[in-house]
């Protein structure tokens, strides 16, 4: 059993995790907090609990979790965690941090795209980036957990073994996203007010979304080489869930074969990844509310140009549960421990 | 173990089934069968089970569920399912049927509601109606539960204990029911269509729904008088859920207390129904995709007028989910049982 | 012409008018303000305008509002519009207010309702109630007109003409109604964010919204007594409309015939109000988006009960239409005028 | 005043034609037809009418449109339309045909997409592609007007300029287009049922839509050249609207201004193309219920890459406005003509 905390409890992120932590065989939930100054019951933010099961929601203590948790959650927004992650590290925690505070490794990006100056650089290199199927042997011990954003996450999925295996050019490599509104998070928008979003779509932050440098960042990674993106987001009217189309030119002789292969390598077993046939693509009903990665791809010779579509849930594999698969990860579970009612 | 057969599993209820019989501890899975002439997987119906988790849905065969099954769960259409009950209690399995074919004790109601001769109306006697949280005793030993309609349940679950303590008045009671657009099922019909229920709202068969006869015989049971009921549903532009406003006359110096008191006795130990503090009422948020039906009151002196709301979600605690409960009831398992991931 | 300014013309109401103001041939636009600091175009508020249309909406100047017109339509919030009000009847202009500040005639319902003493009490006599259709002769030569609220409107309708002929019972009438999104108006509220609408729905402020008292007021007039009224509004995931289903009690020997009657003579004439043929009722897409009411009857031998149903656009007919109507009567237009095109 | 006919009035696209055109001031609608064997009234389809305005919709009699119209609207489904084309032409209508039958040049092309073989291929040549922007001078004299598909309507106008002034390579063109569900139309179909589109989303016909070769076509002749062309619809979960996100190489040393220039130049006196200003892009809501295709466009100097995002709405400029605009050119009226309600 590992005695876990969640700060940051009342957003989309936090509720979430309360859901599946709940239901967790290895993990007690000992404290969780808010920044708001009154406690509140979980059943007023997660409804569908049991009838007899309920927990409270304590405004914030670095004692309290402290003394009662050994790993902690932190929900926090970004430019806000990285000092409390700062504490909770020197306390010896693990910290699961699903902000984006410690996912850069190049301190300048961090300044740039979030337009603050880092307020703890010497974690950074402590950090490892958790993208659970492509770093699993660090994030096995790591004790600083930068868990991946939504768009990032059914992004590069679709993309990794592909550049791993060299199979498309890098100078070319186009995603179409489009999110459900909870990506949003549950602060107050104008934006996000129902007859704003309803019977609406459009594209934002086009071209300047701050998920750009992390998606970057392990695609290059992947590939050793300098990678051009063009990433546009665009705000879907419903709730949950991510559907990336990726347009990517294939080298020379690249076969939809040779594709096919190098997925089913990477993904066969994964527990959380699931291929679909060939000229087969995912939608988001399949993947809402589990921590499924849904993949298809198509190759064209006509046009020379692979398409790759993913989807994920962006509150599940998107954020808190591949924050669970994470911390299934660094403490030895299974890794579908907590999913499995799903 | 019980080896549980569903006939019908192709359409909302029999997918729902899966999805919570899939988990349950005490359940296998042994035949599912389709009225289609192709054998489907379960993955294509319902995408959100685990990776290697694979079920086949077959072509219907008598046979084959009489073999390897000791519990059938029956999805098909009104009118349709008589048949095959006979058979399968002629077999001697036990039947919930989730069909309105058992449901109505008056040979003469159920032909002119439905508009069709029973067919099997030697049965009727024996079928007991599968509201658990009343008729629980009766439930944990028959062997052919008629598994209550959508709107029956919620309505119902309301309105039993104020008539059983004869607290409202019996010649006044007004149900304004809302259900989701999955309650129509999953028949191609121009009505259901998005552009259809998009951004619309109406009523609809008002004065002359089906479940009207259903929901008049439990009451009637309840209150041991004529009971003249007021019943119009109307169809929400979302997927599940049924929210009921009942508009009723308190009898004379009836309480606001009196109420409290006669819903937390009926209510207080049920794993299933929720009351909300008085003066506070249900969501659909709160229940979709669980099996609670969610209860709030509120008196005013002012009006002379009760209102009580009720929240259910139509495919669980309206169909499925009952059923399962029904089926927990009958086999000596606790009632969570399936639930316990929710 | 008339020279007609836009008080408040960024919020949901304000943005209408413009909508119906900018195609109406007798109007000339010539002031339109903001609380709001900045001057932004109608472009960004009314996208759909043609290519090379275009308004300044610049900060509130009672000056400016003075100099250029006679019509004033005042969309501020509740409790802010009553100071306003006054300044411009004091300049002699014809003021329409959309705000709840000048409906009630009872001064202490209005404190009791909206928690805020009136600070203009000398202008509630002058003020006549804008239910264009009822009160169409007072409006024809009013100057200060008080536009009805969205729930009022659809729920007065369908039951002045029983009420003045005596056809129903005072003493238990129940509206259960269910409004759409826009009627919340612009305003940021957690409620009204996306994802806690879509796919939700449930009662709010049971027996103590703040229209109550104004469909008391109207219904009492109509019956010449005392009225118990039960209003129950909720919330619909959808943007525009309001849909009210009313349980009424029918005097002895009321005939389907005789209301039929009643309805016939009521609105034969009327251009905006049509009578679906009984037992028919009204959906939301038939009204949305023009100044109709919809009404529907069904009366019924067995339960004794008479249900209407009403619909309305609760920005149009519920809003900025019928402020429209009001202004069209008060200035000798033909009613239809500006709403043409719809 | 032009006597109209309208074949297939009961489908998405006909209703859409019949709200222009009854308040048209240059048009008398003096037929419409429906394949179904009962005659019935406009407003059961187009509830918001006016309160007396009504048509009778028939079943369709070629001789009685032969006798009424002068110009006629087709409605009908690909593959269908193209015997009574050839039928209303020898009678020397004017024919705006909405199918796709007369658009494509090539009859191997249309046999190879449509998977039938073309019945007035004699036709073809005649025929203009009804592309109003582009091909204005050809629709003021055409008698057959194939009115452009809404996804090729959409794509063109944000790519026409650019390939005509040699901005961008032709051979990786990219549009990820996404279209709300009536672009379906109205026939019974189990994709379209709301429980299925509600809250999901995805890509479907990936490289293998129909409307491919139409817009190849199209871009083709404006370039001189081949051009390489991957096209991935979606379907959103929102009645009307496609919004087309475009990903383009532009040539060497193109610059912002020069794109600029060129799209003014090409859409400044243009009543229904709005260009936003650079680095800004359309929303659906700004383009619904009116004949307007608005376009964005970003270039990054980064990824050399250009970025080019228009809206329309489906029935309207992607189908009966753009209808009824050619109908306008093609009878010498303003173009703008029965659109100056919107």
């Amino acid at each position: 059993m590992v005695n876990c905390a969640i700060v940051g409890a009342t957003g989309y992120t936090g509720i979430e995790l309360i859901k599946i932590l709940v239901r967790h065989p290895h993990v007690c939930l000992t404290a969780l907090t808010t920044r708001q100054k009154e406690a509140l019951s979980t059943r007023r933010l997660v409804p569908t609990l049991p009838k007899n099961l309920d927990f409270e929601i304590r405004p914030y203590s670095f004692r309290e979790i402290n003394q009662k948790a050994d790993c902690v959650f932190l929900c926090l927004p970004h430019t806000e965690a990285m000092e409390t992650v700062k504490k909770f590290r020197k306390a010896g925690k693990v910290v699961i941090d699903l902000s984006a505070d410690f996912r850069l490794k190049g301190l300048r990006d961090y300044e740039h795209w979030y337009g603050i100056k880092h307020k703890s650089p010497g974690l950074l290199k402590e950090a490892v980036y958790g993208l659970s199927e492509i770093y699993r042997p660090q994030i096995s011990k790591a004790d600083l957990i930068a868990n991946p954003g939504c768009y990032p996450t059914g992004a590069i999925l679709g993309l990794w073994p592909l550049l791993k295996n060299k199979l498309i050019e890098t100078d070319s490599i186009v995603i179409d996203a489009k999110s459900g509104v909870s990506g949003a998070g549950k602060k107050l928008n104008p934006a996000t007010q129902f007859c704003e979003v309803d019977e609406n779509f459009y594209a934002y932050k086009v071209n300047r979304h701050q998920h750009t440098p992390e998606i970057l960042q392990v695609l290059q990674e992947a590939s050793h080489s300098k990678v051009i993106l063009t990433f546009v987001p665009h705000l879907l009217p419903l709730q949950r869930g991510i559907l990336s189309t990726m347009y990517l030119k294939p080298r020379k002789k690249v076969t939809a074969e040779a594709i096919q292969k190098v997925f089913t390598r990477a993904y066969e077993k994964e527990p959380f990844v699931r291929m679909k046939p060939q000229g087969s693509f995912p939608s988001l009903k399949e993947v809402q509310m589990t921590n499924f990665c849904d993949i298809g791809f198509g190759l064209s010779s006509e046009t020379d140009r692979l398409i790759v579509i993913s989807a994920i849930d962006n509150l599940m594999k998107g954020a808190s549960g591949q924050a669970v698969q994470n911390m299934n990860i660094r403490f030895g579970f299974q890794e579908e421990e907590g999913f499995r009612g799903w």
